[in-house]
């Protein structure tokens, strides 16, 4: 039975696992990346890019996320970052943790998404040595609600971020979807706006683990192999971390995975404004729909087996759909909240 | 082209693959463990172990390792090892990372063995507050040279631990290869010999990722999973890495394929110690051949291709084999050194 | 001149200077706290809380605050504390840095004060390891608004943060003056009430340097005095940072210090409350008075070159009084206040 | 009584109390180093080693140390010491916590010095991920056994650092006893000779409390005040701990002491060597004498009361002479020793 709790749910699509089983047999590989399938995956995001990035492989967004931001910060700065981030809300103090204590300053900002005047009140509000000094903002993108920055949206972010000297930092945990999204091209939203690391997510969009960090100012990729290692992040056998990359890279699965997410999530968020007593939180703009319902009809929802996120009280919803959500899935979804709401 | 320059550079052996084919074939499942792969692997350890242990998944071995390590004690306690232990020469600061800034104290011994003398000198040196504190010692089974404690010699050691109020550590990348070379019950080895805490090493023994880490003492995994979440350890599609050990775990293929390995490590040692200017370094008890050729034979072995480890000054060779060595790569490598030598 | 900026702008009181200079008069003493006036002390803070506590020097209040509740919780533990509380606002990420990454999860409360509900609220809200399990609860007493909880309010505090099984520290930076303001013995807002740890602030009291953290619960300082070593806290010549505090608790010159600097307070916030467009933010219950002056007026007074802390927006200013404050500073200012408001 | 078990056993110098006495007499002062004593010591640092350095205070050598080497490399980096450096045998892992986990990569090197064939070694010794990237040499001068490094070592190492991308500390918790037993000037074996970062010693030299951290390169010393913050190292009052080192500096007071403790190690030294069984186990260059005893000559002198530190092996004898040693000290404790070696 498929559900709406999380696209980490879904499990591997077929083309990742084929790569996978491929780099299976090729007998014999070199360990910890200096394998064929690494390298090769590694120059296939610089092309997809467009741009001489490093690039590293990871086993999840925690560590991709808390990685990226230590190697930007020391752990008496600080990074900024909206008050519902994953990194804030969802990573037991990992960001914290990897840094050895930098702080997370947060802000409020509609729809999930940080304003350039939030950012700039965050990085003057305090200038003395008593407080941490912002050194990195950080967007998720598509954001924790479902939405997505605009190419503007983040090319004056990354132009504050730059007029104050601080980095930018991408948690792209669902990258493809604001990519699929905007229909733009992957640089549009990354380096030429201005953001200098992303963490592109892998997991979501159909791989098994892992996810990659792509540093688009290698200045700042320096000694990050060694990070890692000492992180615990470093597979022996990359080959079954990088390879499975190819499978969503070829013939852009990747984009349509997300795309197919994306349309689910419309689809769903199309029936569910259709019922009475049913509300949208935040415009559906990527694989998430956030709804209120009234809280009896959530609590039915679950009894009757479906798991999804409680999101800010009774009745809030996370809904989330994965590269394999399949449309029968929502429309059966979509009629039990019908049914529990009219009930 | 099979090498002997690690196990890891082996895939991932048939069972584990189908395992976590299978996995993917269950469509959607709950994330972070909560599925029920991983709930069964749990249960199966424990079943292995004959205990009621408590079991976690984590990436690799630098993970498993140092957080254990970790739990065990706080950043002003110093760990016990031998001083080829993996944790002091290859994890690049890991242990000293996750534990916020614990000191290895190191001690030497004959074939990569600690022995109670060693540990018990270095635990009397100091009893002051300006050295760390000893709060672990730490076992590697097998260890690093390819040799094996014995049982008796595993109870030795917790036993002086015990008595000093150490903790007993077990890092089994190569568990595996020492239940097998010494024909053993898993559990005399480990927890009925006194060892609190083992990482059970996967990804040599076949898995694509993953190792396991099993606490013996409960009381010691308190909030562990709070600590590989932050840790970024915790997989989010867990059954990933969690299935594939069913594969191991079903008809003993994890016994089976350790039994492979050491056996052809067995064949290496004899057709090398048959070679005239080749010495064997250390009882080959597991998986692992250390041989001292002349050093232009090392040389001219990787001129032709094969790949291997150097062990302390040129000549000396780290062969490892894996689950998946062919005695023919034996046999073949055997008569290069042969050629090399006699040449 | 004398100002109001901070208590730590005064000086080293006479009774503590001269147990300073008597420390020096005794020639060479063993270091590291073997001296025969750290341990006296020691002793002397025992008997005044009445109980046989285990007690700490440190240098400053960061350092008192973070290596305490470091010792209480572990990396992916939080810290409860009010979000107004020094440590949030004004530690550089010093908790967050010695913890390895605890968060310190900030709550409301009227007048700087914690609430057990607010404290409830925090406990109860999430439930899951994607979030740092709460550890400890963090009051400050006197608060820093200058309020002051009474010891039915502590208790209260206390009660819950043992039902949930969490350890209560109380930053005491200005303890003296809780103590002085509700003139209570100080085991009755201490350990009586349920306070595991305290950091007991020396500096602000008339010491030259230095904290006493006493830990009221034995079983919590186990192996702390290796923390301080680790942490950079353990003074060669303790007995320079001990010996003053005998000036201090002789004769209760600590209380007198304290009530001195309260009574300046209490004759502050009166000349103030008297002055037409200056009001006082809150009540003045210890050696701080928090007052909101009209803008110009603030302006006015540091250009005449009285130095005062900013509070919250323009106008909002806090005044500390310090051991030595004299009525004379106090009147001065108050006549400068009402002359700049009436111009 | 005098002792001759650390430096640290003598108090404040006269100078150096005096000057805090009329620190505390000029009243209220501002916090945190914003106060007129600290710049002037500042610049009075400056003037002493003919640059524009950057300087801080902190509380002590572990600190110091710790923060220093934590300012020049990453957790995943790697600092090259003597194995007698007082870093890797008694800060009980401080530089590993304050770095987060940098390992400490031991020498060995006759009369406590490093070479820089040795310090070559261990750079070239490894050049893979898995083993920590040296980043560091810091050597200690004075050493930790009384040896001076000459000005020419000095620039040696230095040199084999800079060719390898290294930077260099130095630990000079003695530092003026080396300046002293060299008779150059302090900037001869400093920055002149390559050193980046030094520590200097305060305490043994005659303060109560403190040391001063030196940076040459003031590029190095970005954000390290924010560091020093959050790492509990910033004094409040920070006259206390500044304006002493005036008494120090004023009428070369530090030199002065520094060339009476070597004097008086000079002195014993010659008293000792002149006594049959008594043998000096390293030249005694600055305040230190190391003398092998005969072992029950040791323990007899213990049991007649006299305080010194055990080094290596029974009847091995650290002995270290203050600014305030006395001769007749000297000489009552040599006529002891001659006493138990002849009965």
């Amino acid at each position: 039975m498929q559900h709406f709790a999380s696209d980490n749910y879904a499990g591997i699509c077929p083309e990742a696992l084929d790569a996978l089983i491929a780099a299976n047999n090729s007998g014999h590989e070199p360990a910890y990346g200096d394998d064929s399938w690494t390298n090769q995956v590694c120059d296939r995001l610089r092309d997809l890019f467009q741009t001489d990035c490093e690039v590293f492989f990871v086993f999840n967004g925690t560590a991709a996320n808390s990685l990226a931001l230590a190697s930007l910060c020391q752990s008496y700065h600080s990074v900024i970052c909206h008050d519902l981030a994953h990194i804030e809300t969802d990573e037991c103090g990992g960001p914290e943790f990897f840094s050895g204590g930098s702080k997370l300053l947060t802000a409020p900002g509609i729809g999930g998404k940080l304003t350039p005047d939030a950012i700039e009140s965050i990085i003057t509000r305090r200038a003395d040595i008593h407080y941490p000094k912002p050194k990195v903002v950080t967007l998720t993108q598509s954001t924790e609600v479902g939405t997505v920055y605009s190419v503007e949206e983040v090319r004056a972010i990354a132009a504050i971020a730059k007029r104050r000297h601080l980095k930018v930092h991408m948690d792209g945990a669902r990258f493809a979807n604001a990519v699929a999204a905007l229909d733009v091209h992957p640089s549009e939203i990354t380096w030429r706006a201005g953001v200098d690391v992303l963490c592109f997510g892998g997991t979501k969009n159909g791989l098994p683990v892992g996810e990659a960090v792509v540093f688009f100012d290698r200045a700042l990729a320096d000694d990050f192999a060694y990070r890692l290692k000492q992180a615990g992040q470093l597979a022996s056998k990359m080959r079954f971390i990088s390879a499975p990359w190819l499978g969503l890279l070829d013939h852009d699965v990747w984009l349509r995975n997300a795309r197919h997410a994306n349309a689910m999530a419309r689809l769903l968020e199309t029936r569910l404004q259709e019922i009475p007593g049913v509300s949208i939180m935040f415009p559906s703009e990527s694989n998430a729909v956030f709804a209120q319902l009234p809280p009896h009809a959530a609590k039915t929802m679950r009894a009757r087996g479906w798991k999804f996120y409680e999101f800010i009280g009774a009745g809030g919803c996370r809904l989330m759909c994965a590269w394999d959500t399949q449309p029968e899935t929502v429309e059966r979804f979509a009629a039990d909240v019908r049914e529990t709401c009219v009930a």
